[in-house]
């Protein structure tokens, strides 16, 4: 079904890591005519010239967007509703916006009010990533054997659904389509409370002090390592998923500090058992991440 | 220095993944003429046979201690103090004990006491590791790269230390000494911190119910699936980690809660520049853990 995939005009707006690899691969099969790249500072627009990831591009999201068929907006979700408004006026009837963003009901809450009529909303989330930002970190290969989930409205054209849907496919994902509320509660405990975390400990040891600080990074390879990996995202990207899905994060936070705390309690009265068995069930839903292969 | 490291009788208890990859360096690089491993369950002895890992293995750690030169103990914590007053009776004077675990009082605690005059004890701390255990899960490269630290009391002889050193500088691994309430303090931050928060957060969202189990396990690549990773390591080893360095771990862990109840607070009150700074900040130490080569 994906096969047959093609516009005449690609825009993407924002090219930093998932917008330059989604250019790369719809660039790599020949996938548009046009790629319509629009880029917020002159360092990124020079960049994506060098690397000739698009055939043109420009700092107003809505010359990118003129006569487009799909935009795709891929930038932080901060400034969804000034892009909306912006490049509204030159969306033609019948094209798709579509977007990358961790919280989907931002979609709706700052895309969709702008929207002229006819043009068809598709909001998306290709759930992949590195802690790397902007044009030169992406790569075609990003996305393969990853999962992208789309959350269309009720009452939204099937065939816009699975036109979006083909495309993400020739990038090497799989295709959920879900609920937007349901897809940020999720999200809130496997992606956004996970980096929360992150940013905490390696903030938290951050403050420790110089010679220990540098001792942190020596011996990182107990575990730590990993933390500084995630905590080194993107942080505006970051800042506004948690101000867009507090609600969520908030519910998970407070089911994570509970359970914190128990475990804070446990080791302060010796209680291994309990250390034990939690540490024991745990196991289990590794081997799921397994079997979903997404290790 | 450590191209001469050689032992006529090298000891080792505990054939997990540390114990059984250390086997397969001193077999591997002739390091040992005679390599003694003690187990305790017969599984774990019919595998290193298979494996070919050890010259004798028994389950008695006083039968392969008895006339070793190095004694390495691989075992968790918990059984330090039982193990060491086994096999104090075989070891002869001059022979060197010294272990593995990632807290380094507890060497002084819980094996110190029972060692007859003599005999140096060693402690160190290979800080290498994956989340597999068991003796199939060993590998000679383990540790190449990494830090071994060895906290060895004011009191012990140049000699002994230098041995050890070179044992693990032949594994690839660079040696630092220090202090063992120092190396326990800094291991609560750099390692047992981030599994217990690794461990807390898979928890949680193990009870999630079924079908938000079986979707984060799916879109774990979000981020999740490092904490899976890390919370999928041994929990006998980790419960005794976590019990023999409650107090570095519970200073730690307070820091941390005081952290993320400040940004737990500007994600409820919309501050997003607090959001903003803290996670800017978090980059500058990933850095620092590329610089030091441990990324």
């Amino acid at each position: 079904m994906s096969g047959g995939v093609h516009f005449r005009r690609l825009a993407i707006i924002g090219m930093g890591l998932i917008g330059s690899s989604l250019a790369r691969v719809v660039r790599n099969h020949g996938l548009a005519d046009h790629i319509a790249a629009a880029a917020r500072t002159q360092a990124t627009i020079d960049t994506v010239q060098r690397l000739g990831l698009a055939d043109s591009v420009t700092t107003e999201a809505a010359v990118a967007a003129a006569g487009a068929d799909l935009v795709m907006i891929c930038t932080p979700l901060g400034v969804y509703s000034e892009i909306a408004e912006a490049m509204a006026p030159a969306l033609e009837a019948g094209a798709i916006v579509s977007d990358v963003g961790s919280v989907k009901r931002t979609a709706f809450s700052d895309i969709q009010p702008h929207l002229p009529a006819g043009v068809h909303l598709v909001p998306g989330h290709p759930v992949a990533g590195t802690e790397h930002s902007g044009p030169e970190s992406g790569f075609a290969e990003l996305f393969e054997g990853r999962w992208c989930i789309l959350t269309p409205g009720e009452d939204t054209e099937e065939g816009a659904v699975e036109t979006v849907a083909a495309l993400w496919r020739r990038a090497g994902m799989s295709v959920e389509v879900m609920d937007a509320a349901h897809h940020d509660q999720v999200m809130a405990i496997t992606s956004h409370l996970p980096h929360l975390i992150a940013y905490t400990i390696v903030g938290t040891a951050t403050d420790l002090g110089e010679r220990l600080q540098r001792e942190v990074a020596k011996f990182s390879a107990g575990g730590f390592r990993d933390f500084t990996r995630i905590a080194a995202s993107d942080p505006v990207m970051w800042r506004d998923v948690f101000l867009a899905n507090s609600e969520a994060v908030l519910e998970m936070l407070g089911r994570f500090n509970e359970d914190l705390t128990a475990l804070q309690r446990a080791i302060r009265r010796g209680q291994g058992e309990v250390l034990e068995d939690t540490f024991a069930r745990t196991r289990a839903i590794r081997q799921g991440v397994i079997d979903a292969k997404q290790a």
